[in-house]
Formats: C-alpha cells, sequence, structure tokens
C-alpha cells in the first residue's frame, strides 16, 4: 500500500494525449491499473487479448470506433462504457475521429463494499468553501 | 462474478452529463465500482469523506476546481488525475466552467498483477479489419 495519503499526476488536456501511459507506477496505485489511451484514425490494438483475473472497464472520452470483442463487434463513441469479464477476447479501432479513452483494470471479484457501505462522512472538516458559508 | 463476458453502457457526450451515475450496477463491475460526474459552477461535495477499504482515482475530463486532502486544496482541471488512499479525507469544488469528472473505488491492495503479467494474447483471433490485412 501506498505510503502517501494521496498522488496526483497532470496527463494535460485530452486534445493532447499521445499514446498509452499507464497511472498505476506514478500515482502508486493498489487497487486498480489506469491507462490514458489515444489512437489516430484508423489505428487498431495491435492483438486480440483476454486476461487471467482482470475485468476490465474502457471509458471512451473523445472520438470512437469500434470495439471487437467475443466475435462482435460494436461502435463505440464519446460516452461508451464496456466491462470485459477476464476471459473476453477484445480489441479496439479507432474510427476516423480518433479514438480516445480510459482502461481500468481491477480484479474480477475483488470488490467487497462501495459507495455508502465503504464511506465514512466527516461533517466537522471544513473545506475553504465550506467555511466560508459555516 | 457477471455472467455475461461483457455489458455496454452508453453516457452520451460528456457535455450532456448531469448529475452522478454509478456504474457498476448496470455494467456488473466485480472488481471496481465507478461513477460519472458533472458539477455545475461553483457546485461541491455535500460533505468530506474518506473510505473503509477502498482507494479512489478521480479524473478530470472537463472543466476544472478544487480538490480537498486533507487540509490541503489542489487546483485541478482537465488530465489531472488523483489517487486518494482510503483514509485520505476529501471533498471537490468546481471552478467556473464547471467540473466533469470519473471517481474509480477498487479494494486498497486488491490488484495482485496487471497489464503483461495479467494479460493472454490471441494472435489468431483477428477482428475484420485484421482479416483484410491477413
Amino acid at each position: 500500500m501506498p505510503a502517501t495519503a494521496f498522488t496526483l499526476k497532470e496527463l494535460g488536456p485530452l486534445g493532447a494525449w499521445a499514446g498509452k501511459a499507464f497511472g498505476g507506477a506514478d500515482l502508486g496505485l493498489s487497487g486498480c491499473e489506469v491507462s490514458f489511451n489515444r489512437f489516430n484514425a484508423g489505428q487498431t490494438t495491435p492483438f486480440v487479448h483476454a486476461h487471467k483475473l482482470n475485468e476490465e472497464v474502457y471509458i471512451v472520452v473523445q472520438g470512437g470506433g469500434l470495439f471487437y470483442v467475443d466475435g462482435q463487434e460494436l461502435p463505440i463513441q464519446e460516452g461508451s462504457v464496456v466491462r470485459c469479464a477476464p476471459a473476453a477476447q477484445r480489441a479496439l479501432k479507432a474510427g476516423g475521429q480518433g479514438l480516445t479513452y480510459l482502461c481500468i483494470q481491477a480484479q474480477a471479484g475483488s470488490l467487497t463494499q462501495a459507495s455508502r457501505g465503504d464511506g465514512i462522512r466527516f461533517e466537522q472538516v471544513l473545506p475553504s468553501w465550506a467555511q466560508a458559508q459555516a
């Protein structure tokens, strides 16, 4: 587990992303890995792949294209989110506007609780903006 | 674990997002939870919170604002990525352009391998675009 309470990484504006950057090492992630990806028009993943343990979530934030999964090809666009179970065989191709997307990897079945069930509220801790209103 | 190999959810263009939407239930996520968030200019999270088990990763995809964490307030903008350890006390405020961001929750320490270590290549499985080149 990382020793620090938080880490910050600046990727720059979405339109300036290029290639593939993994965030896990820089950020000290221990629960998931996240990659930040920009494909030029027509660019494809170099091969079809699946995973041993990890579920993946793909989130398109600019452009679009095609998402190949287990013999199907789904049109994807800004705002498309695709979950792949570990064994799903997947590949991507950018459309004419290119494709900017995030990919999150986390171990399938590892989440035991989330959101309200995992959260702790601190009603007495006030950021500057809440102090002004208090 | 979900029975299906993949699931797809369409959020629509980033500029059309409103409020907070969790993706986990619709997508059948078992390794992480992901929320999709749009704050109007000046909008804030209603309270400071931390987590019991889950690490969080915040990714700004439009606009910007301030990220409060453990008494510090970091300026954030498109392309900022912040990891919070479970115990980090956090809150957000949108700037004048509003704030569109993703938040990923995954159990701290749960990732045992990722990327090349977890991937399986299928060189003989070809999407339509690779068949045309083969």
